[in-house]
């Protein structure tokens, strides 16, 4: 139950086998920071290239192919004042004709994050909008495992290893589960956002370095298939895929496995998924997209799958 | 603003230019009912085959194609005892290799719907679920007015003229906007669920009639591309297509038109919806599936698109 | 067999249970003529409004729901000198971010069709392409059945029932089949190509009207599920569907199942397609795409499913 | 202009920028050997872990990222008399309820290759296909560069770096154009297919070890998108992604490039692919598809565009 504090020098724009920056055991905290996904750190200076550099790799001591990793965000919050975001909706998101026509210009909107009043200001361009003002979700873009197959994949992408999910969810307070592929886990993370919409349709969140504190446990010989989480709600899984329609097939399937190893029957799981499924998007921009499935915590309480105190 | 007061006969599995059962004018309230996807009404008799049959149409005296109509539903509620649903996750939504070897038996399950306690419970089959109890969320899965060119559109699917979208959102309260390609618009509706998962998952909600209440209304001259509904927190726009990212498209570039309608630069919009946008997902089953884009009414009123005092 | 000189004067853009204009008998043929997409005729004057007017309904007497319409296209040759075609490729066949930044302008090409040397020479406009030649191949672009369940499906789209699929294999000496699914067929064809790209991607073929001879033939009690379709080298079968994916995955389901037909056991079937199986691409332009799944008939002769004079 | 032999000793199975096997120049011809699928070599011995095993990394010298790495296969071979594949069409390409309901049992099939008779012949299982016998059409299955972002991609898939493309016009004859993204371009190749249909569809070919003679060319300071290819008859351009249709969506845009480079103004670029494009397609098992648009070298001489003794 060690406490690690962590400040990263060096980073990286694909998730893979990198040489760890700090061997750590199951049940320890870090404290550490991501830069931006631009690479711009707490004082705003560039201290790598961009595309979501990620801070780690942190190697798990007892992880091994096989387990899964638990990661529990104790803390994540903007440590800066000065977020950054795109301003056009992506191509892909639109209908094609729309595109062929009507887009507007790009260029790039600052926003002010102030954690204490917890808001995100709209500082510039000008426009109607003016001094839009949000309440902040920080948030991780992007994080996960070394992926199987001596892989090492882009930072703006994602797949079973984890990646660039952009998924609101992503927030303080959440699990999230990895299936491990390599010794050790090899955890990433970075690409922090203040605020965002769902599926991070113009490209980017209110893109923001951040303070993190997270707490890592190895899960022996439990073998999952898609990254997983759970908050105090909900149980949900994540599936990383184009189209967006494979992506709900993953997050469908895997929580069907995991209503399974709760010990619900089979038929009785897709019963329950037929009347009290949710679905969350994810990421609709990146390479793969991300949908997330879930279901309530006090309905698998209320059936007995799950103790009423962990709620 | 007169008061109709409809008892259907007929009935249609395909939304198209049939014959009007009933000539109202813009502002009049009907009350009517529907029967179950499968034919069944209130006494639960089957009185018409099965497949989304549908109540209508309806011919709105003035409204004539490049006009858009209102429909509000003022009360949608259960009016009988026993839902029916289907049991299995249906093949497209889950992983192709699960399809090939994991898919448990079919079969139809029974639930005990009461409008009293706002429940519905589970009757049949004896599962671990047992009499697994949820909350009552009455929605209208199918409804729209006659396609443009002649068509007729089967109730299994959707398109611009709205039909079989299975959204949950479209509740009592909500305020659904159609384009009108047809002289009188021919309103049809049906399929009512007493409660539904997203994406209606296994094939149906709990199918149940329903007594209906709905006042119409004819925008003269105002010409929209696809449905779009308003509730009290949110206005948004549902794309109705296979893939399901091409659902995401019509839904995203409906909303960026009715910003712009308000008034909204364009440049405005993209920013505002980078960050603030949301969306959820109706019918994953269909042929056609169904994607909404929503924006909070609360954030166009900050900034002026909307008066506050429509809260 | 009689034969029956057919001349239209109404047209439907919708591919449904209209009217009949003849009816026939099983092993009758007919002569006839189709307009081009637009509803110009051979003399190049419009007779009805365009987007893709078929000729027809043609009623065969015999011809019972469940039932398979075999249609065998005698003669399909261009009527007059002048062809028309759309020049920019469709943005939803294009990347996103050159849709975004480099279409050319639009506007519609003409095109000098001359029969007797079997050529179309581009006449307008002047572009680096000069006087370029293309040789003939006359295809029907969209044909078919009406479909079920009492609908009317837009000629801009294609599914079960055929429609546009917009298929080069589609020309003379082919033999398609229809499922059919109401009393008497009611076939409906048009929107003939003197010359097509695969996917008709910009849109259109070379539209010309046509002079059309079909022989007609109703295989009673015979159920398919999708159009297919034999020439003198492949049997194959046609999937029309959004996304392009599943219009491989019903085309290449309707293969196995007419191979189980001619009576190959399935473990055999999937071997034989594994290593011998080819694919065309028909429409990616229209709502629903078109991909075609075939083998030859030398392997099939060689394996003894099929007889060795149907060669 | 070299001449290399080159026995390897160690195989990946990702490509990614793994330790050169062997520098060569530009100019230079390589003499190697592939192992199978499943790492068998000529003498049907495995040496090395199955999963498309790729011989090299070949460095060449000149090459830097933003030019173009032409690869020209003078001859690829069986080099052993025995073949495997696999027999099941895989559940992706077919239709849900299919896969639900009707999937044979699984299992190899062995093929014996001739490479005098040209021939490929069944040997077992034992079905009705008796000693079914094709025709040789050797191909390479993936082969490839080192990707941007200092990734490695499995070889199971395929991306703008080439990989698993498993294309059927990848033989003999043909010259691969890839874009270099690191110094050396790090070529890889393996996966040889005896025979294989279109779109891989049971998730192999006839599965050998290969003798392959390549050489290779630097285009210095020439950038390209996608993998491109020319042999005899066409110019095609390979788009590698999921969903199918974007697959079409990069080659055909990729393709335009490709004419508008030879000197093709845009507007008649779109005219010409309109009505003389054509469309392969590539792998449909794998977790991104591979489309292949193409045009004939015939008409771009035609116009001009390309010499004629170049034919």
């Amino acid at each position: 139950m060690a406490i690690h504090h962590f400040q990263p020098t060096v980073y990286h724009t694909a998730i893979g086998a990198h040489e760890p920056v700090l061997h750590i055991d199951s049940g320890d905290t870090v404290f550490t920071t991501t830069v931006d996904n631009a690479g711009y750190d707490a004082t705003d200076t560039q201290v790598t290239p961009g595309g979501n550099p990620q801070t780690g790799p942190f190697y798990i001591e007892s992880a091994e192919p096989g387990d899964t990793l638990a990661v529990h965000f104790d803390r994540i919050v903007p440590n800066r004042k000065i977020g950054r975001a795109a301003t056009v909706v992506a191509p892909n998101v639109l209908d094609p004709h729309y595109v062929a026509s009507e887009m507007p210009q790009g260029g790039g909107a600052e926003w002010h994050v102030d954690v204490e009043a917890w808001t995100a200001t709209l500082v510039s361009p000008e426009t109607q909008l003016g001094k839009l003002t949000l309440p902040l979700e920080p948030m991780v873009g992007c994080f996960g495992v070394a992926p199987p197959r001596g892989q090492a994949i882009s930072t703006a992408t994602s797949a079973t290893h984890g990646g660039n999910m952009d998924y609101r969810g992503f927030q303080e307070g959440v699990t999230v589960y990895f299936p491990i592929f390599v010794p050790g886990a090899l955890f990433h993370l970075g690409d922090g956002h203040a605020v965002q919409g769902d599926g991070e349709i113009v490209g980017t969140g209110i893109e923001i370095s951040f303070d993190v504190q997270f707490t890592v446990e190895v899960r022996k010989g439990k073998s999952i298939n898609w990254p997983r989480a759970e908050n105090s709600d909900y149980i949900l899984a994540a599936g990383n895929a184009r189209p967006l329609h494979q992506a709900v097939q993953h997050a469908t399937t895997e929580l069907l496995k995991w209503l399974d190893e709760l010990g619900l029957e089979k038929r009785a799981a897709h019963i329950l998924l037929g009347q009290a499924v949710e679905y969350d998007m994810g990421n609709v921009f990146d390479p793969a997209y991300t949908m997330v499935c879930k279901i309530k915590k006090s309905i698998l309480q209320d059936i007995g799958l799950l103790p009423t105190d962990e709620h």
